[in-house]
Order: C-alpha cells, then structure tokens, then sequence
C-alpha cells in the first residue's frame, strides 16, 4: 500500500520554514575541507567559537519517485580568509535529479559544474529563481553584508553527494577583492 | 548521450516569469464544463468578450524523470455565476508526481482531492509554500479581488490529465456567499 501523504503549506516570510519537519545547523568546523583555507577555518574554530555558517529547515517526504523535498537555507554573512560564507555543495546521489531555488532575502550565488567540465554561476536574487538541471553539482555562497535566504525543492529520492566535492572541490571560489565578490580559478580544484 | 541542460535564472518581480519559454492564456471559455455554471459561462463568452481567466509562463526542460517544469501562473480577480476565477485543475497523468506552489501576489486557495475520496483545501498567500502531494488532484482559486501570482514546480515527466476533473468535477467549490469565499459542495460532483 503506498503511503499518501497530505497537502500542508508553510510560511516563509520570517525567513526561515514555519512548520518544518527537520532543522540542520553547519558551522566553521564542519566545512573544514570544502573552504580552501585550512588555517583560516582552525582559526575561527579555536579563536571565534566555532560560528554558524549556515542553517537550513526543511519539510521532507518518504524518498519516493515523484515527491518533493523542500526548505529553506539560511546562510549567514562573513568569511573564512578571503572566501564567502557558503555551503558544501553536492552533486545529487541520483545525477539526473534538478533542484530550483527562489531568493528570499538578501545576495547570493549559486556556483554550479559537471563531472564533464562544464561551468556556471548565477545570482540568487529576491525575487528571482535559478533551475540547477540534472548531471550538476551545485554550491550557494552569501556575497552580501546581511542574511542570504531562500527556498529550495528537489525531487524527494536524489539524495546528496557531498563527498566528490570534498575529494575535489569546485572548480572556482568565490572571494573578496576590494570588497567586492569575484569569481576566481580553485588553487587546489582536483578534476 | 543525454541532452545537458544549462542552469538558467529567472525573475519573478513583475508577477510573470522573465524570460518564459511558453505563455498560455485561458479564457473562460475554454473553460466550459469546469466551471458549475454552464449558463454563466455563455453569457460572459457572448456579452462580456470571452475574459481572460488566467495565463501561465513556463519554464519546461525536456520530460526526464528528475527535471523539474516551473512557472508562474496568474489568475484575474472574478467570479463566474458565483464561482470564483479558477484553474481547470487536473491529475498529474503520473499519479506519483507531486507539486509545489508558492504565493507571490493576492490571496487564493488550492482545492485538493484523490481518487479515494480524500479532500484538502489551503489558502496560497505571499510568501507561503503549499504542498501538493503525488496523487491529489489540484486546482487554484482567487479569493480576492486583486490578481493571484504564484510560482510552481512539479516533476517535467508528471504530464496533465485534465479529463478526469472536466468528467467528475471536484466535489468542493469556492464561492462567493455576502463577500467571502466559502466552501460547498459541488452539485454536479460525479465520484
């Protein structure tokens, strides 16, 4: 018998999920190995009490063929050396799984690639939605002075590779220059 | 080999998708046997010029399971006898495909049912996410007297199955009874 699941709505408009069923909280010490700067993450691990980079709430459905997961991630605003707050970045565990995301509050990129190569970034936006189609691996990075929120949905039985992106990296960071976000080649990216 | 689509990003400020790939129109017309009032339906097709209901842009990818169809649909404040402006509704032709809704401008409801018999109504209202879960029916009502703007995203192998709901109807409408929508039963319900 299949389950049926039943129709809920959520409110968004204080930033974050309001219910939500699950609440993941990703500080410093936890990216060590996805931002390129080891030292900068021991840093502020030891020296700045381990900060919350980002948080994310989400309302999940049985992993089944059709379902959608869906929540929103906070990202909170700040650096680790030069490179922006961030989250881990994945390539989905079933690679033909797409993800789209919808800006709620302030600036943000979404940094994408294929295993074959291929490259993309975008601007996350109020307002605006970015399509992550399948086969790419997808990163979003606060290049703001204030919280960067939006919502996100993924088919419910893509699961996540996060470790292709630890072993590899992405091919390009995102940093500070002059106080200004740019895109620059990953000194340590491993094809 | 299987076809790469390039991430891509849209605006959603004005209350359309900008750029869209599809734009559809309905006028009410095109909707004679989903709404209650066959009657109504002919006056306002003959004196009224035919008014638009609603209109959708679409972002579609090719139909893959995983990928993911989104869009905005905008539907105009009024009423048909004393139904409110609506969707036709349907099935996903996928049973298990689900859906999600996100409010952008005016007030609406989303009227739910499955094959079972289960009924669900939620109101759609900015800033909040309705879940559609895989085998409900849906369709999107503007209870308010401005436009209703919502964005959606569903599974692009889900397809459309419009003839069950034109054959049957949903068993709930929204009407307007002194001001205020209210939910009754459909007298023309066929289970």
């Amino acid at each position: 018998m299949t389950e049926i699941v039943r129709p809920y709505s959520v409110d968004t408009r204080r930033g974050k999920i309001m219910p939500y069923r699950k609440k993941v909280e990703v500080k410093v010490g936890d990216l060590k190995g996805f931002f390129c700067d080891d030292e900068a993450v021991d840093e502020l691990v030891s020296k700045a009490n381990n900060p919350m980079v980002y948080e994310y709430y989400e309302n999940s459905q049985p992993e089944m063929c059709g379902q959608l997961n869906f929540g929103v991630t906070i990202i909170n605003p700040g650096k680790v050396g030069i490179e922006y707050y961030m989250t881990r970045g994945h390539y989905h565990s079933k690679r033909s799984a797409a993800e789209i995301y919808f800006g709620l509050k302030g600036e943000g990129m979404v940094m994408m690639q294929t295993k074959g190569g291929q490259l993309a970034h975008l601007p996350v936006k109020v307002g605006s939605a970015v399509y992550v189609p399948s086969f790419w691996a997808h990163r979003t990075i606060n290049v703001g002075s204030e919280k960067l929120s939006f919502l996100y949905a993924y088919p419910s039985d893509a699961g996540h590779d996060y470790c292709t992106i630890r072993k590899r990296g992405f091919a390009k960071l995102v940093v500070e220059r002059r106080g200004h976000p740019i895109v620059i080649d990953n000194p340590k990216y491993n094809q």
